[in-house]
């Protein structure tokens, strides 16, 4: 049992850290990277209205929820996806192990390196590719094999593994909302055991706060009788489009009250957000910078791409019901980490 | 940027809380209820190895993950688990508005209120009157319809709602946990939207730390064009047995350190949690206590049951691994909230 005096004197040191801690964090911009306008303020806006105390719009902390798109949103999905990109670099590593791959396709086709082959492509035969790369194995062999190989890429572009491609106007918009109590959440088309094994160091979200793809495991025993999971070839949930807000239901059982999307394939995400009651903030990034990173999609007369693209429609929904569009040209100073500010 | 004299006096006032809420914490026993003996110690033992810096068993607040089984390990049981409770009450609510479903089985032996013809119910008859009862309405309606029935509900031997038959021990070492770093999540066999509605007022468990079986849900929209979930009768989880470890890979991705069961539906539970590295903590709970509680289940000779039952052999796997069985009347000083001391 704590004494009164205890109580106080804990209330006290408690509150003199909470109000210290405000001021510097109010002293500081919390979006060094992002440039003044609708965007960083409708970030700015949201924060404040759904934080402060008697505010009509005051979210309770354990409410707070705010989910990222992946692939796009979070970091550069060109020229594949880095989900893709594995799958690809693994093909060439199971064929030193089974060199009957050579000969069958779609390997064949992967082992050739023929771009324009291996664009054409079906989801068949995309997705003998994901289980021979993907299952079979245990979920520590999985993730073991992953984080080498993270460790190695190099993006063709700038040289640099995929991880340091996240873009800092982004991860400075995760920290503000963690910094106000919001819990972070990927909400990804990507394997949901591949995006865990470096979204705690990339972007500081936790594997129990990853949601992707998910694949069904299996329960057994190994030679010594150890229980282990293998990653089995069952699709639970293709976790895109109408199956993000499914996905973002089975994992956290509440509505998101911001949402942030970059593609076709967030729209369900952002529509099941947005139309929750209060204030709820849904945002998607234009990629209209092919100086400074690329610029692809319909929406700018541009042509579509295979994987995230940001279609009229999507645009003129956003308009009409109030997401605010981010354009990686005018609103972001700097793209990368790694560049100088 | 905080300036250095800054940064000193930050660290200064949270070391010095830290420091303060930690000699509180340990002048005063976080297990009242629970009687000295082996029990008490394993999870005292556990809790100071784990969270003790420069311990060879610390480990990093991240990983610190906890899961408790729920009927018959955080509250009562008997004489059906809360959710059959539930869905069987449900199906008089239906009756009212769907008459023809008094002359439809199985539903017109749920409502004869014969127990003896409701015990024989095949599992394909409680399948349909689960599709019946949790599926077809939205997330929002089901929560709603959950949540009033949580508040009327009555226990037959105890005249208490079933959210205050939880145990007064187990809620001590969820917060015991809790307030030493560890996530605690539940993982049970009953619906994960069903015990998302009052796990978090019951057990301080929030509906992202649910695990349960998982059914599917669908994406469109109501008449006047909102964004919905509908839980659809398609079950995506049987959460129960060898799909205990898959659906805490599923909705965690990291191995607990700490499990609590009480039946052979948490034994691969248990046995995946203690096959991890380092120190690991696997308890069941034995009802052996007719006089304050419930004394069931073949390890004490008494009758196999429906659900939640604890054979010999699970027994014999307690002893041979080193998990640790409570003893309901052995280990337990009080075992309801609203006894008194």
């Amino acid at each position: 049992m704590k004494t009164k005096f205890q109580q106080t004197i804990l209330a006290a040191a408690l509150v003199g850290v909470v109000a210290f801690t405000s001021t510097i964090a109010r002293a500081q911009d919390p979006l060094p990277s992002w440039n003044d306008g609708a965007a960083k303020k409708s970030i700015n806006d949201f924060v404040v209205k759904t934080t402060t105390a008697g505010s009509p719009d005051f979210v309770p902390p354990e409410e707070r929820i705010a989910t990222f798109d992946m692939d796009g949103t979070l970091l550069v999905e060109k020229p594949l996806p880095a989900q893709a990109e594995y799958c690809f670099a693994r093909v060439f590593v199971l064929a030193q192990e089974k060199p009957e791959l050579k000969n069958t396709e779609p390997f064949k086709t992967i082992l050739s390196g023929d771009q324009a082959a291996i664009a054409k492509l079906s989801e068949k035969d995309l997705l003998k590719i994901v289980a021979a790369t993907l299952t079979g194995i245990t979920v520590e062999q999985f993730q073991a094999q992953v984080k080498e190989w993270v460790g190695t890429g190099k993006d063709p572009r700038w040289k640099q593994p995929f991880t340091h491609l996240a873009y800092q106007p982004m991860l400075e918009v995760l920290k503000y909302l963690r910094a106000n109590g919001f819990k972070t959440y990927i909400c990804t088309g990507s394997g949901q055991d591949f995006v865990r094994v470096f979204a705690e160091q990339t972007f500081g979200v936790p594997p129990e706060q990853v949601i992707g793809s998910m694949g069904g495991t299996s329960f057994g025993y190994d030679k010594d009788g150890k229980p282990i999971l293998t990653k089995e070839p069952k699709l639970m949930l293709n976790d895109d489009k109408d199956a993000k807000p499914q996905g973002i239901h089975l994992m956290i059982g509440r509505r998101p009250h911001a949402a942030f999307g970059n593609s076709d394939g967030d729209r369900q995400m952002l529509e099941y957000t947005k139309a929750g009651d209060g204030a709820r903030l849904a945002m998607i990034l234009l990629h209209d910078d092919a100086a400074r990173e690329y610029a692809y999609g319909p929406a700018q007369g541009l042509p579509a791409t295979k994987m995230g693209y940001f279609t009229q429609a999507l645009y003129d929904e956003a308009q009409k019901d109030g997401w605010t569009v981010i354009s990686m040209k005018n609103d972001w100073k700097q793209i990368f980490p790694f560049e100088n500010k």
